[in-house]
């Protein structure tokens, strides 16, 4: 048998290069360079401007030793900046680290020193965890760089400049015709984003440019973007790259309006007033359209559209959602999937049914993005899918281009994410009978409050550091406002009788506010016999407490 | 310096998967079971059929033996077959082989021998054709397959079984679940396309699963389908892999509407029948739709979408479509760049502009592809790009993942095409200043003519066999209805007077027809000093008259 396919039909640098979201930018400069790339307030971008800027940054990086493999990281609001950091940052064959601006000064030094991150790029918005953070880091070298945002209105005493010099400054000393080049493997790397696990520090997940590349053309060709969105940003871009957006607003030549606080009335102005058609977010974003006061509220013509992940909308938010104009998308994925990576793909028939039924038929998480080649609902003793009927559970794992390369200095995490072939979500649900998954329950110890993952072990650990604390457990209680918030139980000491308050005050002093229980209850907490704590029985009371 | 990337972060099966097109089948058929995927007549078949017959394609096909590197021929109109074909063969890792049918049989058996197939699907309206040829075949053991098409409303004569058996009953000897496996390598060889080069045989482009993959999703974003298009298919499938549009539609769950003539009443009836919503083609599919008579049209609503290649549409032809209810996108490839590489991708503002300046600014073959990562006009010789002014001529050169692996067995024909690290056009034009490239003038001597090329060199061969010709030259004529037509000026020997007729039936017999000059011009040549025939002249005449 012979195989006339086998010779002399190699790789050569006409027919092969490498995958990498970079060549989406220069595509979106060349053709479409005078259309508007990125607005914040006052500023508005071209994409010959902001291809211009990322360029300039990655010359200005240059110039300072950072190359292949550094890690440049960035502590930002949703302004100009971060955006071209997504870009700049690996021209130079360099890792972007965007920092969760929520996260405490000892997180913040953790993931720095984990990272070895060469450079910080910082909005003075955050100089007091930064401030805080910075004496804890191991590199004193570190290059620190302000993003000081006229536009940003802080409280008085915020707003402190702490690097070597002011971003533009930064930016004016780079070449706008810098010579980058496409990684030379598009396995490398180009971000880092660290994830709160169940247990112990932050994980750091890191992306390659062929992912990044694939999920930008996902979320385009899945959520049927059309050429020219405006996309506002609701979504934290230091979430997971922000879901890949960035990447994907270059492929189809979008306009990204950027957004220091997200409030009802500044989506609405968005939509009026800049013509907005897309939207991310957890079901926070969501609460804020619906909850919009009078005032806030603007009219507007046609349909937005926006995505949603966390939790499921519920059929109440999702008929509201509708009648006001918006059409809601599912989605479900991690920070190890590059963001969303799974997508309740509508029928058109289903358009038909009754609110609830749609309600229904949304809240699964549903089908692999185009990009994502495997997911399965599986046994993870024998690795063998369950039944898809819809009531069997098991852990939902995902398999493809748009899982991260690993875990960053951790491979036995790494490892262990990657058993048997497939990435375990840690996510419990079922596989319905007409493929569509939906998750029931989470078995890590994970509560997502206002888009946030929050370990409940981090948490209980906290509080078993309370001198009045015997025993404590943390699970998700359901809010209206945030999705989840944490709920501690607490078995007090003999003798013992801390206050709501003060338990929550010693959170406050030990934690990201974020992460601090919003209601405690004391009491015996159920235990097995063998003593372990039956947390689904706590999840119970909470939900209906 | 130290790398924290480059260690303990490999790829394996649950961060790594091979890109290949056929993911999208399955992913169309998972999610989308009950959805048209393939019409064809009263033959109308779900996505999950499809992708039934698909792997019955592949079973029946593994239990004769073929597998890895194989490659399985289809001779076809545009009918469900040859869809499934494109999926089915490579399921195995064996490469689908697609025929011109309009090519004669000598070069039937040409690609046959040259390609190895080692099966032909073929449909019994070319069986002279194919009956002609199979006796020239070197492999006596291929396994001939007969497509008995009901629809097809053959003329009395044609339409014999040539094969050992008709495709439903070879589909009905295979699995519906069989279990079929993507590619080890994702640049493994997924199609063989022949292309008709200015000399000699035919050359084999070969196609690979990333290339497929990818410019499936380029036709999608490139062109903004959205979901659920319904696409005609008056673009023959045979051509490039009916430009990837196979795998496109899989990709955004379209339906194909199959076509096996083109007609200017079948393209209407297609539309407001079938609610057709996209179609490609050569000019002469436009012709047909501008054409087609008052008995011929009907209505519909919105507005469809063209996609048209190999010249750019004139001022008024764009106009009749734009208020018959078409909007025309003008794309340019080759067979080597899996069809449409480039696109003249429209800026909003220019609707202002009037008709005769979007025509102008429509003509030009435009930018990348969003999956093109090179697109140059440069000067030959020193391999680099001409000013963009507009003016400078130069080669049309690409780069990229969607340029071919190479000319089967023909490594000088792949290095000549590669030299330098661009694949070389052939064809000639320039870069305007706002990066978008327009074709002046082709270097090698093609004639393109209802969307086939022609060598004129092929041609001008058999003109000089003729016995009463001392000098020959083809060059293009611009046509209405086929874009161009061949035509040929030639000078006699002493004393010979062959009449127009005689030169014309002398080319149909020893070319396929559609090769055959349509005008005979006979006279002196001009020549250049050294004797070299100007064929620019030739062609200002052919224009003219």
């Amino acid at each position: 048998m012979t195989n006339p396919y086998a010779q002399d039909l190699d790789k050569n640098a006409a027919n092969f290069t490498q995958l990498s979201p970079l060549t989406f930018l220069a595509r979106a400069a060349n053709v479409y360079p005078g259309h508007a790339s990125v607005v914040h307030g006052d500023r508005r971008y071209t994409w010959a401007e902001t291809y211009a800027r990322c360029r300039r940054l990655a010359s200005a990086l240059a110039a300072r030793g950072i190359g292949f493999g550094d890690t440049v990281a960035v502590m930002a609001a949703n302004t100009p900046e971060i955006y071209e950091a997504s870009f700049g940052v690996p021209m130079l064959g360099a890792v972007v680290n965007t920092l969760n601006v929520r996260l405490d000064a000892e997180n913040i030094a953790f993931c720095l020193d984990h990272g070895e991150a060469k450079v910080l790029i910082t909005d003075t918005e955050f100089a007091p965890t930064v401030k805080a953070a910075l004496p804890q880091v191991a590199n004193k070298d570190l290059l620190v760089i302000d993003i000081d945002d006229p536009l940003a209105d802080l409280p008085p005493g915020i707003g402190e400049r702490l690097g070597a010099m002011d971003y533009e400054e930064f930016l004016a000393t780079g070449d706008p015709e810098f010579a980058w080049s496409l990684p030379d493997d598009e396995w490398n790397a180009i971000s880092l984003n660290y994830t709160s696990g169940t247990t112990g520090n932050p994980k750091g997940v890191v992306y390659h440019h062929r992912g990044a590349y694939l999920n930008a053309l996902g979320n385009a060709v899945g959520w049927n973007m059309g050429h020219h969105p405006v996309y506002l940003w609701t979504l934290p871009m230091f979430h997971c790259n922000g879901w890949c957006f960035p990447w994907t607003l270059a492929a189809v030549a979008g306009t990204s309006v950027c957004l220091r606080r997200v409030t009802g009335g500044n989506i609405f102005d968005a939509i009026a007033d800049q013509g907005v058609t897309h939207f991310c977010g957890a079901p926070i974003v969501m609460n804020f359209v619906i909850n919009a006061t009078e005032d806030e509220r603007r009219d507007f013509d046609g349909t937005v559209q926006m995505m949603t992940a966390a939790a499921p909308p519920p059929a109440a938010t999702l008929e509201r959602m509708q009648r006001m104009g918006f059409e809601v998308t599912h989605v479900y994925g991690l920070t190890e999937t590059y963001g969303p990576a799974v997508m309740c793909a509508w029928h058109d028939n289903w358009n038909a049914l009754p609110i609830e039924e749609q309600a229904r038929l949304k809240s699964r998480q549903g089908v692999p993005y185009h990009v994502l080649e495997g997911l399965q609902i599986m046994d993870p003793e024998t690795m063998q899918p369950v039944p898809a009927d819809g009531q069997t559970m098991g852990e939902a794992m995902m398999r493809g281009n748009i899982v991260m390369k690993g875990y960053l200095k951790n491979p036995q995490a790494t490892d262990e994410a990657f058993r048997g072939g497939w990435f375990h979500s840690g996510d419990l649900g079922v596989m319905h009978p007409d493929g569509y998954i939906e998750l029931r329950d989470r078995s890590k110890d994970i509560i997502i409050s206002g888009g946030e993952n929050i370990s409940s072990i981090e948490v209980e650990g906290v509080l078993y550091r309370h001198p009045a604390v015997l025993a404590a457990a943390v699970v998700a209680k359901p809010d209206d406002k945030w999705g989840e918030t944490p709920c501690a139980f607490i078995e007090v000491k003999e003798g013992e009788t801390p206050s709501e308050q003060e338990i929550i005050d010693f959170c406050r002093a030990n934690l990201a506010h974020y992460k601090c229980p919003r209601n405690v209850v004391f009491g015996e907490l159920p235990k097995t016999s063998t003593g372990k704590i039956q947390k689904f029985k706590l999840r119970d009371q909470a939900r209906q407490g």
